[in-house]
Parts: structure tokens; C-alpha cells; sequence
């Protein structure tokens, strides 16, 4: 890889059951839209030690190297690489304003329900105290989505791979429900892009099963 | 007001409890800072109907008004009106980066807890299923915030105004139980555009009280 490039850190290895939905995904799949060099690098799973939190206060991945800088949350590495190219983010007022109400739209009126619901699942029995504020969300997403092909200015953005990849978890896709939901992740998850992104993570994962530290 | 300022979009009216911490008032804020006119009009907290819809497909508030487009969502409001300023977010890329990533941190990894967490807590009894989660996180922010004055760049930026604002919030505070983050919540509270902003909100929702639909 060249030295120049980007580098996206994520853990060494995960259990089978988040491989393929570890956020580092979502930049493998900007970077792969926007035709990026990005090597990956990692970071122990099992020992998240002050340099790690060093780099991502909360111990979680992925973060990005970039030009000396490193920036973690996901959502910010996705618009810190969606001015690097137009084929991320278009270049207008408001085609950038587009983007980034549905970037953010996804991050906190999306996830910040679907994630503590599915969070919620894993413990709980039928009862989930956020069920009827998700099915509320995803309804209201579904009136969006049955309108239109991509959620801003006309054409596939950043928002749309993290929309794309909040939704596509498939507790949270049974949950939707939505013809309109499952047409979009599938559209989605069909571009050649998001494929090269997962094939890549599982493949970084499974290797990591038998050397753990090598990226 | 000017015709030519950005207009924030918030309800007429909400009940008693919520005020002061209905999300305009970080737009409110960030324009205070800023020294960026505004003017404040408003939607029906009682009706939100398709028009109020096809500006925010949540139904939620607030929305802005600037130069013939509409943005939703605060934390794409706030990233917006950042490009704008300088006292907002500094223009060096680094600088930009920690301001980005501390907006999306608080979005993202502090409010997907804390507001679910909140939201249980109005309904559930005592057991509340995110509550080690919620502390985890808090805990982790406390680590940060002992080491410094303000999140991003060693000055104030809008990633301060999204963070406090999530932290201010009283059963938050308490949970937290925290030195550092009580601290750096008094010392972005304490500075007079937040001062301007939260006593603009009141006034708003008092007046909406009698007579709704006046801004």
C-alpha cells in the first residue's frame, strides 16, 4: 500500500457474530466509492490500553490516520473523507447541506434508537421499552424512502452508507418491515463498492481469528 | 430582524418540562457565539402536519431557514452554521477534524445513550437497561474532560455547545456524578451566549403559552 495513503484502524479480530457490520465498513465502502488508497491497520480486541484510547476516547474503532491527523467516530471520518471527493458528498450549497442532515439524520435519530433497541434485544425478553419510538423512526423513514432512490440531492452520498448500514442489521430490518427500507439497503448493498468493503473486513476478520495483531 | 438573516424553526409551544432544553436553543446559541443574525418563527407542537414534515421528515425540531434552503437535524445545523464562523470551528484541518469528531462524538456515542437512557427512565421503574452502558460512557468522557478545558482545538467550538447541552441535562448530571464534566457543564453555561440563548428560548415558549403560533 502506499505510505501516503489513509490508514483505517479497527480490531485485529471480532466474534463471527459483528463480522461484517464493525463500522470500520463504512469507510472501507467511502473509500471504495471514491477510489481512495486506504491500507487497515489494528488495534487489540481484548486489551484496549491508554494508546488505544489515546486514539478513540471510548475504546471503540474506527478511527482514521490521515495526513498525521487522526479523527475516530465513523460518522466524522465519513465527512472528513467526503471532502476529499465529490463522489461522496456533492460540492454545492445544497447538495453538502443535503448530506449532511441525512448523515446526521442517521446517526442520531436513526441509530440513537435502533442501537440501544437491538442493544436492549440482546438481554431482555419480548419487552423492549424503544420499540415503539423505532417503529415510529423506521416508518417515518419509510414515507421518505418510498419517495425516492437516495435519501439527499438526488444520488448516492455518504448519508446513504451510513443510513444503508444502520438499517441493514437484520433484527432492525425485520423490525421495519418496509418494502421501501428493504428495496434501499438492497439497492445499497448491491453496489460493487459496499461489496469490495465487506469482503474486505471479512477477510481482515477471519485472518485475525488465526494471528491475532496483523492487519 | 434582517431579512436576509437565517431564520431557526422550533414549536410554539412544549409543556413546562422540556423548556430550556428543546434543541434550538444550540442553534440559538451557536449564532450567539458567532454574532450571526437570527430570527426564531414556529411550527405547531400540536399539528405537525405535511408541511412541517416535508421540512423535517421526524417531525422534530429544529429546522433552519438560510438562504433559500432548509436543514434539518441541530447537529447538521450546527456543522452548517460552523462554515460560517470561525468562532464556531477553527479553519486549520486539524483544528476542524477534533471540532467534527467531538460533534459527532457527542451526537452519536453520548446522546444514542444518554436520551434512550432518559426516555426509559420515564416509563421504567428502577432497572434501567442502559444505565451500565450510559455510565461506561460517562465515565470515559470524565477521563477527557480532567484533562481539559474544552474538547476540540484547546478553545471552545460547537462540538462544546452539542456536548453540554447533552450533558446539562439534570438526571444526566446526577448519573454521572462527575467533578470534570459538572465543571466544564457550569463553564460553558456560564458564558453569556448561552445565557442569551436559553433566556431567548423561555421567553419564546412562555409567549407561545398565550398565544400560540407567534414567534
Amino acid at each position: 500500500m502506499p505510505a501516503e495513503s489513509l490508514t483505517i484502524w479497527t480490531y485485529d479480530w471480532v466474534p463471527e457474530g459483528p463480522r461484517g457490520h464493525v463500522r470500520d465498513i463504512r469507510l472501507r465502502w467511502a473509500c471504495e466509492e471514491a477510489g481512495l488508497p486506504y491500507d487497515v491497520r489494528s488495534v487489540p480486541f481484548d486489551d484496549r490500553g491508554a494508546e488505544h484510547l489515546s486514539r478513540q476516547p471510548f475504546g471503540q474503532v474506527p478511527f482514521i490516520e490521515d495526513a498525521g491527523m487522526t479523527v475516530f467516530e465513523s460518522g466524522a471520518c465519513l465527512l472528513h473523507l467526503a471532502r476529499k471527493s465529490d463522489k461522496l458528498m456533492p460540492r454545492d450549497p445544497r447538495g453538502e447541506a443535503e448530506t449532511l442532515e441525512w448523515t446526521i439524520a442517521a446517526l442520531n435519530s436513526i441509530e440513537m434508537v435502533t442501537v440501544p433497541w437491538w442493544f436492549i434485544g440482546l438481554s431482555n425478553g419480548t419487552s423492549n421499552p424503544l420499540e415503539g419510538w423505532m417503529l415510529l423512526r423506521l416508518k417515518q423513514l419509510d414515507a421518505v424512502l418510498t419517495q425516492r432512490e437516495w435519501l439527499a440531492a438526488g444520488r448516492f452520498t455518504v448519508a446513504d452508507i451510513v443510513m444503508s448500514d444502520a438499517l441493514r442489521v437484520p433484527k432492525v430490518m425485520a423490525a421495519a418491515n418496509s418494502t421501501a427500507i428493504r428495496s434501499y439497503v438492497d439497492r445499497a448493498c448491491a453496489r460493487p463498492a459496499f461489496k469490495r468493503a465487506y469482503d474486505g473486513q471479512m477477510a481482515h476478520f477471519a485472518r485475525g481469528g488465526t494471528s491475532r495483531g496483523n492487519a
